[in-house]
C-alpha cells in the first residue's frame, strides 16, 4: 500500500481487462467488451482486429502490437511489461484480441504475468472464430445425427495437430482448424492417411463477418491437392465433416440478397460470394 | 408473391433469428443479439436462458419452449411449427437459446425447417459456455505448451462421446464436456482406460456467468469416483487436461474481492465461491 502510493501518488493501479473481439463485425462484440472499450485509458491490439471495433473506443491511447508484414512480430513478453506498466500508471487497460482470448490468443501467457506483477484483470470472453465463421457460413460445428462433437486445433504447427488428429476416429467430429491455410494439404493428407473419406466435405472460411467474408468449399481431396494454399491470405478457418454439407443449403439461403431478411447480409458479410 | 399477399394482406413474411444468449450473464450478450431482442415480436426460449436476458426483451410475447422438471419437453417439431407460424403472420421472430446456437442448440435443425418452409433467417452466434465457462473460472482451453488443441463433446449419450474420447490420443486436448454430469464417472473412466493418467486435472463449472457459478476442482480419477455426480444440477461445463492447474493460479485472482477491479467479480458471479 505504501509502495504503491509511492509509485503512482493518489492513484491506484489500473484493471486490465483481456477482452474478445469476436469475428471481425463490430456488432458481434458483447456488451462488457463495447463498455470496456469506451472506458479504457489504453487500448493494445493485434493484427486481427476489425477497424470498426477500435471505433468503438474513446480517447483511449491506442496501441498496435500485432504482426505486420515485413516486420518483426512485438514480442510477448514486451507486451506483457505494457500492459503492467499502464495498469501501474493507473490506466485502465484494454488488451483487444479477435475472437476469444483464451483460444490461441495468448491470453493465459498474459494474465499469468498479471497475477505475477500483483495487477488486477479480469477475462471478457468473446464470440469465437472456431464456431462463429462457419456459423455465419451456414454450418453448424454440431448438428444431431450427423455430428455431436467438434475438435479445434492451430494448424500453425505438425506438433499442435498431429497429436490429436492422427489419432481421432476417422469422421467421428467435426475438425475446425484455426490459422491453417499453410498446413492445409499437409492435415488433410494425414487424415486420410488416418483413414478417412477423401469425399469428406471441407470449407474454408475467411474474413468471416467482415465484408471480404469469402467461403470455398470442396472436400478433403482437394486440400491435400492444394486448395488451401491458393485460398488466400489469412485469417481463415478450415472446416472439416459432414456438417460442411449443411453450408450449401443453408449458406445460400442465409446469403439470399433482396427483399429477405433486412439483417442476413449484415450477419454474414459478403459471405454471399460463395 | 401473390399467395402471400393473400395469406397475410399488407404484411410481409417476419424474419427469425436464430441468437446465442451467451453464457448467462446479460452482459455477455453481442450488441446484435440486444437489438434482437429489443426489436423482437416474439421470444422462444429455453431452460438455459437466463431470466435476466429476458428482460432486456421490449413488448415481445415470451414463450418458454424448455424442459420443466415434471413436464415432458416440447417437441422439436412443435417449435419448428412455432417459428414458421409466427413469421407467416409478419412478426419478427427471435428463438433465443443458451451460448451459441450452432453448439448443441439444435439451430441447424431449426434453420433447416425455416428453410424448407421459406421463412428468411439470421443466426446470430453467441458466446458459447464451452469456452466461455473454464475461461470465467481463469482456466484457458488452450495455452502455448500445455494445450495447443481443445474437443468439445456432448456427455449425454455414450454414441455421442465415445467415439472421439475412446480414439483421442491421451493428454493431446484438452477434453470439454457439455450436458455430461450424469455420465461424468463413464467419461473418466473411458479416458483412463485409454490411457489418461488418472491424476490429470479436471474442473466442473456450473451456472457460470450467473450468481450461482460454482468451480469443482479435482482429477480424472474423483470424476470416476463418482465426484461428478455429486456436484449437483446442470447446466455444467467439465474440462479436463493440464489447463485446468491454471485456474488454481488465475481464477483465484479472478475470484479476489475488494479494492481489486470493480468488474471482476462481475465477470466471474460468484466463481469466488471455488
Amino acid at each position: 500500500m505504501t509502495s504503491s502510493a509511492f509509485r503512482t501518488p493518489g492513484r491506484a493501479t489500473g484493471l486490465v481487462s483481456l477482452v474478445g473481439a469476436g469475428p471481425g463485425d463490430p456488432d458481434l462484440l458483447t456488451r462488457r467488451a463495447v463498455r470496456r472499450l469506451q472506458e479504457a485509458d489504453v487500448v493494445l491490439y493485434d493484427a486481427l482486429v476489425n477497424p470498426d471495433v477500435l471505433d468503438l473506443t474513446g480517447s483511449a491511447q491506442r496501441i498496435f502490437v500485432g504482426k505486420r508484414a515485413g516486420r518483426p512480430q512485438v514480442q510477448q513478453d514486451f507486451i506483457n511489461r505494457l500492459l503492467v506498466r499502464a495498469a501501474r500508471r493507473g490506466r485502465n487497460v484494454v488488451r483487444l484480441k479477435g475472437g476469444d482470448p483464451f483460444v490461441f490468443g495468448r491470453g493465459g501467457e498474459e494474465a499469468l504475468a498479471l497475477v505475477a506483477a500483483g495487477i488486477p484483470f479480469e477475462v471478457v470472453p468473446g464470440v469465437s472464430s472456431a464456431i462463429a465463421a462457419p456459423e455465419l457460413a451456414g454450418i453448424p460445428v454440431t448438428h444431431r445425427g450427423i455430428s455431436a462433437a467438434f475438435v479445434v486445433v492451430s494448424g500453425h504447427a505438425a506438433e499442435a495437430y498431429s497429436p490429436v488428429l492422427s489419432t481421432l476416429a476417422p469422421q467421428s467430429a467435426t475438425v475446425v482448424v484455426m490459422m491453417g491455410l499453410a498446413s492445409s494439404a499437409s492435415i488433410a493428407e494425414l487424415l486420410i492417411e488416418r483413414g478417412w473419406l477423401p469425399s469428406t466435405p471441407a470449407a474454408i472460411v475467411s474474413g468471416a463477418a467482415t465484408t471480404n467474408a469469402r467461403v470455398w468449399t470442396g472436400t478433403v481431396a482437394d486440400l491435400a491437392d492444394g486448395a488451401g494454399e491458393s485460398a488466400g491470405e489469412a485469417p481463415a478457418t478450415i472446416v472439416i465433416g459432414e456438417v460442411v454439407s449443411m453450408g450449401a443449403i443453408l449458406g445460400a439461403e442465409l446469403a439470399a440478397p433482396g427483399e429477405r431478411a433486412r439483417s442476413t447480409s449484415e450477419a454474414l458479410g459478403t459471405a454471399a460470394a460463395r
